[in-house]
């Protein structure tokens, strides 16, 4: 074991503040990975506050962090894919069962035994595993992918988890080239989903309440803005969707979406409202359209989507901050006053 | 034009009572049907008594009557199909605008301009469309389906509402051979929808909230019954499912039933209950799983779910009545007293 530099909240009402945490050393298995940025995803707000008690309790000090990019500074001996200097990243999962059907499936993050990056049982330490607002972590090769070494890395990190939560949906509805796509929201989330499908060909049209998000939705690529609160702007384009994908964490009327469907739409949600949504049945049984949820993507279509972003230049915009930010950058991501995602540069923990 | 004798209501409020309606001449394309059976549905109910104001309202007198099995007395000049002395069916559309999307891609039942069996704008005579609780009925020979000769007829009829309605989302889901499927609810949809399940060789359980409708499940094609206020038994099989069909029209815990579904599964709505359902996003997302309407069918496939049910020997249960009891009948159906669905003997009428 040994210790490493973190940043940590002690309870749910706290404010980060520095310390040091404790690391296995790498077993024949492990990768030891300095860490070189780490996003900040709006679920290390909801664990770090204990918001989502009633799922997830959050056990404390909590040290969040999923979205990790790194240099690999150590490998186990029976480590065959990574070796000491190789760039990769870490995101919401760093082990599974490795037996269950979903893991046979590829899809770990519905392993029952699945450890989460942070605030998950630890089976090395015991306690629960921190996460990346640290200046290494020693992670099971089986969850560490490669990153592109043609790509900002400071961008990078929010592909391990905006990245793969709205490639996965997209990729799995089909082939979007030359569908009419729609993305609800422009935040961390949707930016990543216009990019992608923009770049899976798709006519790309973002819903947003803000007309001020209208040019920059643009300049991210999408070809049309409809402002949601806009009755006409809405009814001028009802029925002509065939996929919707819907970041809005928040409460919103998803009946409002169902209806831009055009027949057998899909509307996928990839925010969790805490309040249940209000569907109405009829929306759906008129044009037989679906409601659907995705849950982030396993390991191997995580490293798929960092290829697709390495040979499509795709990032995600972000803005770098010291770590020593990090509780004026919660504060501001709470109004979601950033564009579009907060990438915490670790050099800044390495000179405290 | 012609009389033809027909029950029909004068306001929400009425009875039905005895009287006759227009029929139009046979143009060229037209096929003229003697109604031998037709079946009580439950939209039948909710027009007469303009339960559907706000999305279709009534219009009076009422003729209701979606599922109809007949035989042709005259065939228009045009006519290629059909013959004089034809078993025919006619189910919820007697016409479509024949030229957009939905129509090319048989899907008439989303066609914007299609002509329901009742209570939708009559293009030849004006006024309303009149349905089946009458002797005698003039429908274009594209709306005409072959009722096969070795069914019981009095059975047949409900197929054409009930019977496609569940057929057709089932049969779109995929191929079900040896997957696990729900039927919610044992009512005129969900015993159809138990039978086609079974027939295309899934493992069927039945969810009701009746156990003394255990045994009728079994006898049905049920392979198993989950009584769904038992929360051990819906515990037990939680996570199970490929696909559920919920045919319930009341307000009901719909997360109840996403729980049951397994990684990607699917629970089809064929019943539209008056208020939103409250769905649970992060029951939606833990899985992938998706919420999906489904409405009637096309044509063509009405057409081949006719002739699958006479390969398999498939039709509804029946409580065959006299018209002269249609007033009865509609109090029993208000109490789900029907096991499992009116078909209304139309020799009753000619009698009067």
């Amino acid at each position: 074991m040994y210790k490493a530099k973190a940043y940590s909240v002690a309870s749910a009402a706290s404010q980060f503040a520095s310390g040091t945490i404790t690391r296995r050393e790498t077993t024949e298995r492990d990768v030891q990975i300095e860490i070189l940025f780490c996003g900040i995803c709006h679920s290390d707000l909801h664990t770090v506050r204990d918001e989502w008690h009633s799922v997830m309790p959050t056990t404390y000090p909590c040290v969040p962090g999923h979205e990790i990019v790194g240099r690999v500074t150590k490998a186990g001996t029976a480590v065959t894919n990574f070796k000491a200097g190789d760039l990769v990243g870490v995101g919401c999962m760093v082990d599974s069962d490795h037996t269950c059907p979903n893991c046979h499936d590829g899809l770990e993050q519905f392993c029952p035994g699945s450890t989460f990056t942070y605030n998950s049982p630890d089976k090395h330490l015991g306690g629960v595993t921190y996460g990346g607002y640290s200046e290494s972590i020693v992670v099971d090769e089986r969850f560490v992918l490669r990153v592109p070494t043609n790509l900002n890395l400071a961008g990078v990190a929010p592909l391990l988890c905006a990245g793969i939560t709205t490639y996965s949906p997209i990729r799995r509805w089909g082939d979007i080239k030359g569908k009419k796509i729609g993305v609800v929201g422009l935040g961390g989330l949707g930016h990543m989903g216009v990019k992608f499908a923009r770049a899976f060909g798709a006519h790309v049209v973002v819903f947003t309440t803000s007309p001020n998000k209208k040019e920059d939705a643009i300049r991210l690529g999408a070809h049309e803005v409809i402002i949601s609160t806009n009755a006409a702007e809405m009814k001028k384009q009802a029925g002509t969707f065939n996929f919707i994908l819907d970041t809005i964490a928040a409460d919103h009327d998803i009946n409002a979406y169902i209806n831009m469907l055009g027949r057998d739409g899909n509307i996928t949600l990839v925010g969790a409202p805490e309040t249940p949504l209000q569907v109405s049945a009829f929306a759906l049984l008129f044009g037989r359209k679906s409601l659907s949820g995705s849950l982030i993507g396993g390991i191997a279509e995580t490293q798929e989507m960092l290829d697709f972003c390495a040979e499509h230049g795709i990032t995600s915009d972000v803005e770098v901050i010291p770590i020593q930010k990090v509780n004026e950058a919660y504060e501001r991501l709470v109004k979601s006053d950033v564009k579009y995602r907060f990438s915490i540069d670790m050099a800044s923990l390495k000179t405290e």
